[in-house]
């Protein structure tokens, strides 16, 4: 199959953008792109690919823009119910121990996710997984973390991985009981750490080679925040997984500055997120690593807070920087990298250029799969998006509406509006 | 047809919602509508309707939210072309005249839509409109206002009549030839306020008598501010147009604080929309008065921003306030009141419920058609939406997702999802 007529063709190729470089979007004016079976095999000028491929099944692009399907590095997929009555209590100025004692906060979405039975938590995610695909997420990291005792974790880390075997929308695992002080363990929060390092690191090892499917080790993920995982329990959590063999991501600095960022540095992990309290320090350690800085706009967003990202510095400083929505019930529910995107234009001052960049081949690199995903280029696999419009600047610059007008995922199109 | 199964019936019954009483939203639990025609005939607990009109044909709303249609009191639906290009030199840091220089502003849309073909112009036009019934708007006010010449500012009136006649969107036209300086008159904006003065305003009222279908007058509106029109050249205008007969309307404090708030409300303007940097003075005064304070948060959010409507004094005062796009392709290409009300939840710091009732019945009051659309009520036009979601407040708490299931525009079903 080979789509011509692209008005321009976003290739991202070349890899992960670094610092000042992000925002190569590699355009191919009046572009084509070649794709057998779920692989990209050619992509240049039309006129050259229509040439040397002649007998191919075409498609029209209709002058339209094409880039690499979204890439969401950090969303909380699996969850049960919603905390819609929680938003309206905050805004009515209800302070946070009164919605906790109205049996609000993250641990009321923990109860509800524990008591939902399998099918029901599968189809409350996959809705959630269908939106995201229309919005031209292609794949999206999804992490664990509702339910803070091993059996509920396992069981959302199956549902995850029951998802991507459905498709189309393709997951990358994250165990993430270290996402809250289970409710068992509030007054013994090194207890709780003991339990994850101990007992439920090691079960989930064991778990995912039986029930494994040729996949790599999923990530762990820790929450490093006041009132929920210390600097010292993140070490421990994130220390034992990495001996264990797991890839590591983290939580740092969304409300307070734990050292978060500095020990995903230390430690080789594929990414430190949030880091909206994050110092010039971290920036620097975060810029002289690999680990990819993912900025969660929709949370402040959501919050209806004022402090975000310093995205500008961290490119100042020479880092890797991506996007991703946050996705959950608490703080920000939105599937939608569009939003993201146009939010990180306003929020975090990228152009469109570097907020596309940054969901695309830079957040593949945040979940470690800059080799296969993020870009358009032979011998990747064939995830790409088709707007509605012929400029790719209207992704950023517009706003509430959706302009994603087909997804095709692993070479298999689905036609959105 | 009698739609039953409702889990929560929003009525918006009793009229506008003045002041600290905004947010009412006369919710029937398990409610029913029964529909003749294009007409509401009966509002209530599905068991009575049921009982009482046990023969009509029924719909199963299976437990989601119905609510009126968003009534949008503030567009700039009519344009060509778009500015995304200088969406992205204003993110790169270049001035104002950098912009204007590479051929940006409102003047090149101006530029553009003047010379659009009037099929081309509608068509671009019809798109926009099309998304707003996509995403719940059932009734939209639009201006004219990138013509600033006679014939092209009544062609494109004579665009949104049509558009109207063809639905489903319904239209409330407003004439805008005040919307900036016109180009021929850069160095003589006084010159170009007696040409709409003494030519364009009795054209258009010639105009409107030759071309009209039995609807009301439409609204004149002016842009008073610094660049724009001042605060005289606005009293001029408006007066000129009330003593011809139109409704008024004004965009009052959008960057600098002229007057034009009490110059609303001591002409009885229908509205007085952006209102940003508006004095408590002003407030009183649009208080004391029947003059709508139709809030556009998506503009100041658009240009990334951080001042907007000081919507809680307005409530404090006891002020009638609504929300509305602004959607234009300047500062706002946002045709959804659903991300309208969430950014209003968060910047205006208003309720899901406030922002419901100030999208719905104050809106249809800020366009004088709040005896009609709005709310809904026995005898009033069949407009409603029916969501995916079974809890009103997930307009508000959730962002980035289209939450409507279906559009009901005259009693005519329109499904979306």
């Amino acid at each position: 199959m080979l789509i011509h007529n692209i008005s321009q063709l976003l290739t991202l190729n070349g890899g992960p953008q670094r610092g000042k470089d992000l925002g190569r979007l590699g355009i191919i004016e009046q572009g084509a792109v070649l794709m057998r079976g779920d692989t990209i095999v050619a992509v240049g000028p039309q006129d050259e690919l229509i040439t040397k491929y002649p007998d191919e099944q075409r498609m029209d692009a209709n002058g339209k823009v094409m880039l690499p399907g979204f890439v969401d590095p950090h969303t909380h997929l699996v969850w049960a119910g919603d905390r819609a009555v929680e938003f309206e209590m905050r805004l009515e100025g209800r302070t946070y121990l009164e919605i906790l004692a109205a049996g609000g906060g993250i641990i009321s979405t923990v109860k509800a996710t524990r008591q939902c039975e399998y099918d029901d938590l599968y189809a409350q995610t996959r809705a959630r997984a269908r939106t995201m695909l229309r919005y031209g997420t292609t794949t999206a990291e999804a992490k664990t973390g509702y339910g803070l005792e091993l059996k509920s974790e396992l069981d959302q880390l199956k549902i995850l991985l029951d998802l991507d075997d459905e498709g189309p929308l393709e997951i990358i695992p994250t165990f993430l009981p270290a996402h809250a002080i289970a409710p068992e363990y509030q007054t013994d929060p090194d207890g709780y750490t003991r339990l994850i390092c101990e007992k439920m690191l090691p079960a989930a090892y064991e778990w995912w080679l039986k029930h494994e499917t040729g996949r790599p080790l999923p990530f762990v993920d820790v929450f490093c925040e006041t009132g929920a995982f210390s600097l010292e329990q993140s070490r421990c959590i994130l220390t034992r997984a990495r001996d264990l063999g797991f890839p590591l991501k983290i939580h740092a600095d969304e409300f307070d500055n734990l050292g978060g960022a500095q020990l995903a540095a230390e430690l080789g992990a594929a990414s430190a997120d949030h880091l909206v309290k994050t110092s010039s320090e971290d920036i620097a350690a975060l810029a002289a690593s690999d680990t990819v800085a993912v900025a969660l706009p929709c949370t402040p967003f959501g919050l209806a807070e004022t402090h975000y990202t310093p995205a500008k510095e961290i490119l100042d400083a020479g880092g890797l920087l991506a996007l991703a929505t946050d996705c959950n019930p608490g703080t920000a529910w939105c599937e939608n990298m569009q939003f993201v995107i146009a939010l990180a234009c306003r929020v975090l001052k990228l152009t469109p250029a570097q907020a596309i960049a940054a969901a695309t081949i830079n957040s593949a690199a945040a979940i470690q799969r800059d080799d296969r995903i993020g870009s358009i280029e032979p011998g990747k696999q064939a995830d790409m998006i088709l707007l509605t419009v012929n400029d790719y600047r209207h992704l950023g610059y517009r706003f509430g509406e959706n302009l994603v007008n087909m997804v095709i995922k692993k070479g298999r199109m689905i036609p959105i509006v």
